[in-house]
């Protein structure tokens, strides 16, 4: 990756980044694990907006913030504020809150830069790439997080508070992010689909997911080292009809009174096109 | 996993189990790694068949196994025969085969131990469920190995040898052991497909795929604590549709001159419906 970031020394990031004090707009599932992370790294998280109080009450009470469920309280006299709510809403919420000239980025893989450029002085991006869900902590050190940020001193600052998050910071323009993100739709959330299918068809047959858990891991542990394009097994690159059509007939009769799962031989037939379809034209070059 | 198999201690193996020289039918991914695993746990390759021998060349010298292309040379005399090809002519090849009295197994997900029982006496199952690409040696030390053999003391032996490999080996019938391998294609074949599309969109636009790679171990690596359907996050089940139209539209683009992606926007629509119609059939119960 050519615009890996360099991490400066906690020394010279002090020096540089004078960085205290972080509202955050949301507690959903980034919101909770950035804030617990940045937190962790020393930093203070002075107030949390979210329209209901239920899904932000412990998330306030862990890190001593003050909850607001009105944007007109927001206090713009921080270092930063952090807009990690739904893409849908941000434009919306940007409209009711007053920024000054306070630093403010959002988290989001789609939404561009220019959604802050008339009602910001200074903003960005902080896209932490990673699958985050608030019941499971995780630590952001390994996580890369992308930055963009409309000028060098704000891109500075924002390369700082991720270089005390994550060893792994990466400067990423709106278009590269867009396509970084589709292409973790495809790595994260249509992978965890298909254990989902899975885990769903042995569940139908009393059987364990735990036993599929190391070809998991291993399918995963695999692309660490090798292109996935050399890793494809299976009855759909050897293009094993017999196989196929039983495991279609097998789907159909598993899932026959479960509305929920009627396009699974469908996604079964599509998907193991596509794998055949790939091999078939590399063959050919 | 109901049918678990405690796996004896060396010296019981050793009392129970006079299995010390194995042939393997065929030279691919499977009969590479399990022929090393089982050569590494003290047991003699005798015979490896295959149609053509640069296949097998190498596997056959690190072994010090005899080279066999034609299946008349096949020797009977050895305590394990382990068919290892594909499943489409594994009955065409047993008929070929002069096997006696001497034990003889299949390695595949879907094939009936049935295939056998007109063609042997003493026959089985020892089907290691994992991924296996020979370019990767792998231990099979963490691998369920699926057991099931046409009488007690065969399966005792099958039960033997999966212990000296494996810390994990099941009994699994023929039903659900096809059960498990279509539940596997889901989990292992269509999941890695997802990595290749993933990073075909990277590598298109000039991405590093190993900025993907913590988020690919993070969701491989969440399913061991949490069942998939309580881990969905994306665009999808959060079913916003301006990100989904504009995934789908980049796809496009990207892809518009390459005939072997011409579906990839198909498969990103239809997966996104399937697991928005699961998170709503899901609210409503």
């Amino acid at each position: 990756m050519k615009n890996k970031v360099n991490i400066t020394t906690l020394e010279e990031k002090n020096l540089i980044n004078n960085i205290t004090n972080i509202s955050i707009i949301g507690a959903g599932n980034v919101a909770n694990i950035l804030a617990k992370n940045l937190v962790n790294s020393g930093y203070i998280i002075n107030q949390i907006y979210n329209r209901t109080k239920s899904n932000a009450v412990d998330l306030v009470k862990e890190l001593s913030a003050e909850f607001i469920s009105d944007l007109s309280q927001l206090n713009a006299n921080v270092d930063l504020i952090i807009v990690t709510i739904t893409d849908t809403i941000i434009e919306p919420i940007l409209n009711k809150i007053n920024i000054n000239e306070t630093l403010i980025v959002h988290t989001s893989g789609s939404i561009s830069i220019d959604v802050f450029s008339e009602k910001a002085i200074n903003y960005g991006v902080f896209y932490p790439l990673q699958t985050i869900t608030k019941n499971n902590f995780i630590s952001l050190k390994n996580v890369p997080i992308c930055l963009e940020a409309n000028n060098e001193k704000n891109l500075s600052i924002l390369r700082n508070i991720a270089g005390s998050l994550s060893s792994s910071a990466y400067e990423i323009d709106s278009k590269q992010r867009k396509i970084l993100h589709l292409a973790a739709v495809f790595a994260c959330n249509f992978t965890n689909h298909m254990y989902n299918l899975s885990s769903k068809i042995l569940e139908k047959n009393n059987l364990d997911f735990d036993i599929l858990k190391p070809l998991i891991a291993e399918t995963a542990g695999k692309v660490e080292n090798f292109n996935p394009s050399e890793l494809q097994t299976g009855p759909a690159i050897r293009n094993d009809k017999n196989i196929i059509n039983n495991h279609i007939e097998l789907l159909n009769d598993i899932f026959k009174n479960d509305k929920s799962y009627k396009n699974i031989s469908e996604i079964y037939s599509f998907v193991s096109d596509d794998i055949y379809l790939k091999s078939k034209l590399k063959d050919k070059n």
